[in-house]
């Protein structure tokens, strides 16, 4: 490419202080250097993780910053050492990598890599400590190793998976984060069998993808929980065959599960991050064989409790991190499973702005319209 | 046989109040009715749980009853309908059932079977609600549905497990309770794969069957943990390569272990029942694969109480019951483990005494000495 081992001038949508709007910039690209790998973004989409760390309420500021992570685009350059991929190739980036040689990598049921591991108050490459991305020669920082709202971005190869060239970027960009996050947690985590029965907490995207799932998986029975009423109507669309708001009983929501369920549920999921609804999660498993999957992050000051005779009754209880995908050994799988129709994901996709416009994803997700908003990085 | 269809009379040990010595009477025991079986008692050991409900605090008093529930014998006669077993089988009785029928027996992964689950409250056989055993003509009580400190008694059928006539009495009888729990929460619920570090937690005859479990896995680290050091010496013939008494240490022995095994071992099980050990035993296993195996019962107002995010960086927590083995499908094969000499059995074995001696058995318990005592029936 002509572009290779230049300096890329591009537009990115920089976030220069906290809760302000993002603003469109041209940005100097520096190539990739060893184990790195420069990528033209085509897609990207807004993230429930990038409006936190933008508000970043709580958190390190890290500003300036070119955030988002959830995308898809194609290789166009290489830096030294890199031999999985080649220019042309199509990728998506992950937040979290898969370095193929620690022993969370080794490792056949963990993908918490030990190099790649998710950093969220890192703003630079982690070979040299410094970004690629400036401004005038100052320094942007990255987020998460990803920071695809740019038309281009360095990436470690570790953290880019490598898929299907016929696949379209526009749909499996979101595999990238939140969908395959909740879909893992229940085919590789919870893995319900044909005809149990699956209970959701927290009908978000994540959630939703969690309970796609369990659709997939030919669950008899699917149980959406959620506070908001207005979540029914979209989850049918993803199997949900029984709505349950907590608000709406007197009794704790697994009592009211248990009820329903003649015992309690085979599998169930929480997507919510709040710690009562981990407790009402496990709770309502069924004895003997019910498995219960956390993959919602809690509060640093949360605390799951309960009493141990629920697990002495034989109820297991799981977490899970990005749906236990290593990204680059597992990714390409799943992009495979929606090439073949068995996993759909236009159905998540309910809004798509220009690259623009990306502050419209933002307002979109404060309001909590929609499920995901797609990015198009060329107009 | 002469006796079938008869009443037998026959020497057993009666609790005729809490915390009193049982006392050696001549009692009635009446045919077996449908679905139960008369069974010869020829060894019986003491385990904790007949101590516990001999002494009945805070437990419902159920007295004048025949204790014991872990022991070997001879099927004497068989009542209507029990197709599985004939006069002369040896058997293993077991304090829960497994009626083959029920949504927990037809489970592959739940041994809590509806019909036959455990119930220390009841004194009685499940079909007529009555005893089996008399003392000129009042009833005793039943304990679990096993009653083993008799010469003869009256069991139903899906509490007995038919073993290989040639197994040892003497020594496998033990498998009827406390070695399988421990064996089987480490062989069936926490899977350690060869080479891998397991941590036992409470080391009395449950944790360290549960630590030949681990030795027979091939695990290549075997942390022990107790607050009594003189249980460090007898843990070696168990396979226990490290000792850890957490109050050695001002750290907690999570810390400790975590530090030991430079991030956590693989396996822990949980031996003692106390909510803080269940507590170490689930934070000392490894982010990414570790798995906690709760085994010992705790109190009524117990809290188990954790940080979510233990879970979420992949820890998996599960409680067993009786090292979920089903009790017909599962304890023949463990009898045939010991045959093949896979598990070793006579370790456990630290005294012995004639049935009039069975006072004896609970004093050595109560003074914490030894693990196992046989008590044999005949002199």
């Amino acid at each position: 490419m002509a572009t290779a081992g230049k300096v890329i001038k591009c537009k990115a949508a920089v976030a220069w202080e906290a809760g302000k709007p993002l603003s469109m910039e041209e940005v100097e690209v520096a190539p990739p250097q060893a184990m790195e790998v420069r990528v033209k973004i085509l897609y990207t989409a807004l993230c429930h993780t990038d409006v936190y760390f933008w508000e970043a309420k709580g958190q390190t500021p890290v500003f300036p910053r070119i955030l988002g992570h959830e995308a898809g685009g194609i290789v166009e350059s290489v830096g030294e050492g890199v031999t999985e991929l080649v220019p042309g190739d199509h990728v998506l980036p992950v937040f979290t990598g898969e370095c193929k040689e620690c022993a969370h990598c080794r490792s056949e049921e963990s993908n918490l890599c030990d190099l790649l591991r998710i950093n969220v108050d890192r703003g630079v490459m982690i070979g040299d400590g410094q970004s690629r991305f400036t401004i005038d020669g100052k320094p942007i920082f990255h987020f998460v190793g990803t920071s695809t709202f740019s038309e281009y971005t360095v990436i470690h190869v570790g953290c880019l998976a490598k898929i299907d060239p016929e696949a379209p970027l526009d749909k499996v960009c979101l595999l990238s984060c939140g969908i395959s996050t909740g879909l893992g947690a229940t085919l590789n985590v919870a893995k319900p069998k044909k005809g149990m029965t699956v209970a959701i907490f927290g009908l978000g995207a994540v959630g939703l993808a969690a309970m796609e799932g369990a659709r997939m998986s030919g669950a008899s029975r699917i149980i959406g929980v959620d506070l908001n009423p207005a979540k029914h109507e979209q989850a049918k669309k993803f199997g949900c065959t029984d709505f349950v708001n907590p608000k709406d009983h007197t009794k704790p929501v697994q009592e009211v599960i248990v009820e329903m369920t003649d015992g309690g549920v085979d599998r169930a999921v929480e997507c919510t991050g709040n710690a009562d609804a981990m407790i009402s999660a496990f709770e309502c498993v069924h004895d003997g064989w019910g498995v219960a999957v956390l993959v919602g992050v809690a509060h640093k000051e949360a605390m799951f409790k309960t009493h141990p005779m629920n697990f002495l009754n034989e109820r297991t209880l799981r977490g899970t991190f990005f749906g236990n995908y290593k990204p680059r050994t597992g990714l390409p799988g799943v992009v495979d499973m929606y090439m073949r129709k068995e996993l759909e994901l236009d159905k998540f996709i309910t809004h798509s702005v220009p690259f623009s416009q990306i502050n419209t994803a933002f307002d979109l997700m404060l309001k909590g319209e929609g499920l995901r908003c797609v990015i198009r990085m060329e107009e």
